[in-house]
């Protein structure tokens, strides 16, 4: 069995640049996919190319090799160069980027999305891809300055929802907010000014939110294209929730209500 | 006004100890808090020093002084050095660790706590000392194995509310469960073999959840020492959910039931 021992071969410079360049993975259309969980739940159709380290046991590689797609073999120092993590698992794919619409995201009644604002953090984007798709969202729509949903942390922690939930970065983020209301979903912008408590309103409709970037919350422009606003109850001397944790409460405020 | 310029100056190497180990950092019962909104969220009575970067330019620092509190000028590099962020504000303090005990923490109907047991991300920690202070946690319990909350980037993630809130980390992890429930206070164990749904059950009196460790969840032996088992649904194909996502959920459920 041949074995990249390299970490100056071609193809392991192209997954470290994949890693590290956002506008690379964009224009390659492909990013990189690390450990057991996520080669397990990607559909294969979508894997370019699998690494495995010499050492790697597990049981992932056969699935991959059935259905032709290549396998190649690194040392485990190379293998830890490719890795975004400090204790890699020793697998890891190269994934086609899937293009989505906002029509992949429109269900009728039960349409639920998020709108994220220069969301900074990959953690939190991840984190509210995953707490999304349990929540049944239908769909989540990212302004230009959101930190890249392909980056090594954005993927890792979405547990693997990434491949689940359509998630769509745009250009202009107003106006895509204009054309989902004018498709009769009613958003509501997360606001400290909000009038109207979270639990208090009606979601058994289409309906979305407005969620602002961790630092500064929404941008006034933008939280004024909403249908209303909302507020979270906060007590002691809080004065915002991380953004997170504020999607959370909103996404599942609406599936206790359609429960 | 004198000023610190070399980092090998016992009082920035004493910052950087108590920055980097958690062990000094309790044996000198102090920490570092670090940034405009800590230092001005701090009671200056647990302030023992503070340190300002030459550049500085906010006004934190008279507070300090009226109450004779050594103030120390150190040059830019220096305080990069003591700086556990990319983009320091310039401004930081030494403040004494304040001990709570468990009767801090009980408040009739109103007691509401949260048992982690072995959370290791400093992050999900604080954002849950946060959170909790707005849902109206009267108390966090925290098992020995969970990070330290007083290392930097947790101290951070609170944004002020480990201040406020009292959390304490104990050696029994299981016996401070019972003594607690002896305490008439209920336990709910969030858990994927749960029966009921967590808005289903009843929180009107002094209650609390049992949140496991990030990647494993709760251990069963503390689980079982839980009233009850609680879950939260999940759409999709996500299998849990984060652990400060989790408890987020649970203690806004208790302030929405109290309302």
């Amino acid at each position: 069995m041949e074995k990249i021992t390299s970490t100056s071969n071609s193809k392991i410079k192209y997954i470290e640049k994949l890693n590290q360049k956002s506008r690379f993975r964009h224009s390659e259309g492909a990013y990189v996919i690390e450990g057991e969980r996520m080669l397990k739940e990607v559909d294969p159709a979508l894997v370019r190319e699998v690494y495995v380290s010499e050492n790697y046991r597990g049981n992932e590689i056969s699935r991959f090799e059935s259905e032709n797609i290549p396998v190649f073999y690194v040392s485990d120092a190379v293998f830890k160069s490719m890795s975004d993590t400090k204790t890699p698992q020793g697998i890891l794919g190269i994934a086609e980027i899937k293009e989505h619409s906002l029509d992949d995201m429109l269900k009728g009644d039960k349409t639920l999305l998020l709108f994220l604002e220069d969301i900074q953090d990959p953690g939190n984007l991840g984190t509210m891809i995953r707490t999304g798709e349990g929540a049944g969202v239908t769909g989540i729509v990212t302004s230009k300055n959101t930190v890249d949903l392909y980056s090594p942390k954005t993927v890792r922690s979405t547990m693997g929802s990434l491949f689940r939930v359509p998630v769509i970065a745009v250009d202009d983020f107003g106006e895509t907010i204009l054309s989902v209301r004018r498709e009769g979903v009613k958003l509501y912008a997360a606001h400290l000014c909000g009038s109207v408590f979270y639990d208090k309103a009606d979601y058994g409709g289409a309906c979305g939110f407005l969620i602002g970037n961790e630092g500064n919350g929404l941008k006034e422009e933008t939280a004024k294209l909403a249908d209303g606003y909302i507020k979270i109850p906060m007590e002691g001397k809080v004065e915002s929730l991380n953004a997170a944790i504020a999607a959370t409460l909103l996404m599942y405020e609406v599936h206790r209500q359609r429960g």
